[in-house]
């Protein structure tokens, strides 16, 4: 399998599923559709839907319930980033070489874009009741989604993240917290979700969370690495921009070296971890190791 | 009855029950709670949570399964002050005699506390499944929330509001638009999960909604008209800032004295199209006339 071909090809797929659930641009309110659909279709792996239909999918789950959740955990993501990139917090003109929607839309609508799409998340995500009414899955989705996009999971790590700067204040401790939350959670959102819609046991969804958990952590660490090693080119962001902006990293912790062997070892494990699994997704497995392959 | 003080009793009761639902404040991410529960506890009518409850009790509810959606939809209309307070929005230092929530705490805890309050809101609203999980009302008041604070209600109504300025973008047609979505919607909201949870029919739920949108209307109107004619000390913010902003109002549409007089004709159009309804909550009745009383 071409691992990298095959990831791209399931994106476009996605991203078709995302894009159904996109709000149409009409109404006296259409600049706000406007800029919550450039945000969505600004780009992007598609790695958390992709995360959660790989796992549906290898618990056995084949019905499109699974759709609202992935455009949902897009949404969510999506609006952290447009809210992110605002003057008031990293102040980013660009992303992915495209204009951050406050750039192009102006500061007031890029903030209401952004609440308008954690907002239409859950509009999108209540859908899945209409699909299959029957799935009591649904509630317990609708509950991890939530928790884990609040001060208990994205939000709590972005708050740490963004009341630690300069670096003097961001201790190993908040580092790790910080990973844990701002990214971690929504990763274990995904894979979570997809296991509790397929009727996973309890058991698996445990299982579940803790792989993403650990596959969030090793991706992060590898983000710094690469921060530090890779070229602008190869980043599609400015390299070195942690080091320019005094920012504590897992290497400036633990060394370049030591992460470089975290990495390996902590992606490793997670895999070892979900192959513990009597099901089994093949393409899960080359996806997790694709995803922090970059860094080694 | 004495309305008033009775509103101010059951104002206060309703602020216990919404404090029950606000998150503690601990952990590393402390900072966010405390301006999310500081903007929460910063005061206001508490008029949302209060026309769902007696809108409940109107159609027979009597459980604590109101008691989640009260919280949350006080959480939605205080995310959405935190944010129209934003120096990118309204850019206000003051709401009620009371720093703002960026004022106190910084411009980007200030975005993100909004944001944590909206995705706290679902993630409380979902507490109702444990209360009463055998209560079909769930799922739909649920879908009302969601729809009536997003791009079809409350933020679309936000988006018309802050494109159009200066005053002459707005159209009287986009005035009835931002009047009917950005005030209206969430108000409706309150009503319809009242009466839905409550488990009232159809017809039922849509007699209140247009009720809550007419009395919505109508207090707009009376703010129109009491930023024209009250006082700073009345206000409890300064008077006459429609006219400094150059801001388009109902009253620059329609005059002072047509303005009062719609006031008080949809007002009680909206009452009696309210006691058509074979249920009765004569504190409700009292209310609404309360509420628009201070324009005549």
């Amino acid at each position: 399998m071409d691992i990298r071909a095959e990831t791209d090809r399931r994106a476009g797929e996605i991203e078709a599923v995302i894009r159904s659930y996109l709000p149409g641009e009409e109404g006296p309110q259409k600049i706000v559709m406007e800029a919550m659909n450039y945000s969505v279709l600004a780009g992007g792996k598609r790695l958390r839907p992709m995360l959660m239909q790989e796992t549906y999918r290898m618990f056995g789950g084949r019905s499109e319930v699974i759709g609202p959740f992935m455009a949902a955990i897009e949404m969510i993501h999506t609006y952290s980033l447009v809210h992110d990139d605002l003057p008031a917090m990293d102040n980013d003109e660009y992303r992915r070489g495209k204009k951050t929607t406050h750039a192009v839309y102006g500061e007031a609508l890029g903030i209401l874009a952004g609440d308008a799409l954690l907002n239409y998340a859950y509009e999108t995500a209540l859908l899945a009741f209409e699909i299959e009414p029957q799935n009591t899955g649904i509630v317990k989705a609708l509950r991890i989604l939530a928790k884990k996009a609040g001060i208990y999971g994205m939000v709590g790590g972005q708050a740490v993240d963004i009341t630690s700067e300069p670096a003097k204040d961001l201790t190993r401790e908040k580092l790790d917290f910080v990973y844990r939350l701002k990214t971690g959670a929504l990763l274990e959102s995904a894979m979570m979700i997809g296991a509790v819609l397929a009727g996973a046991t309890v058991g698996e969804q445990k299982i579940m969370e803790e792989t993403a958990g650990a596959i969030g952590l090793a991706f992060q660490i590898q983000d710094d690495i690469l921060d530090l090693t890779g070229t602008t080119e190869d980043l599609g962001k400015p390299a070195g921009s942690d080091e320019k902006n005094h920012k504590a990293t897992y290497v400036t912790f633990e060394g370049l070296e030591k992460a470089k062997a975290d990495v390996a070892r902590i992606s490793e494990q997670a895999i070892a971890h979900m192959d513990t699994l009597v099901v089994r997704n093949e393409f899960l497995t080359e996806l997790l190791r694709y995803l922090i392959s970059r860094a080694s």
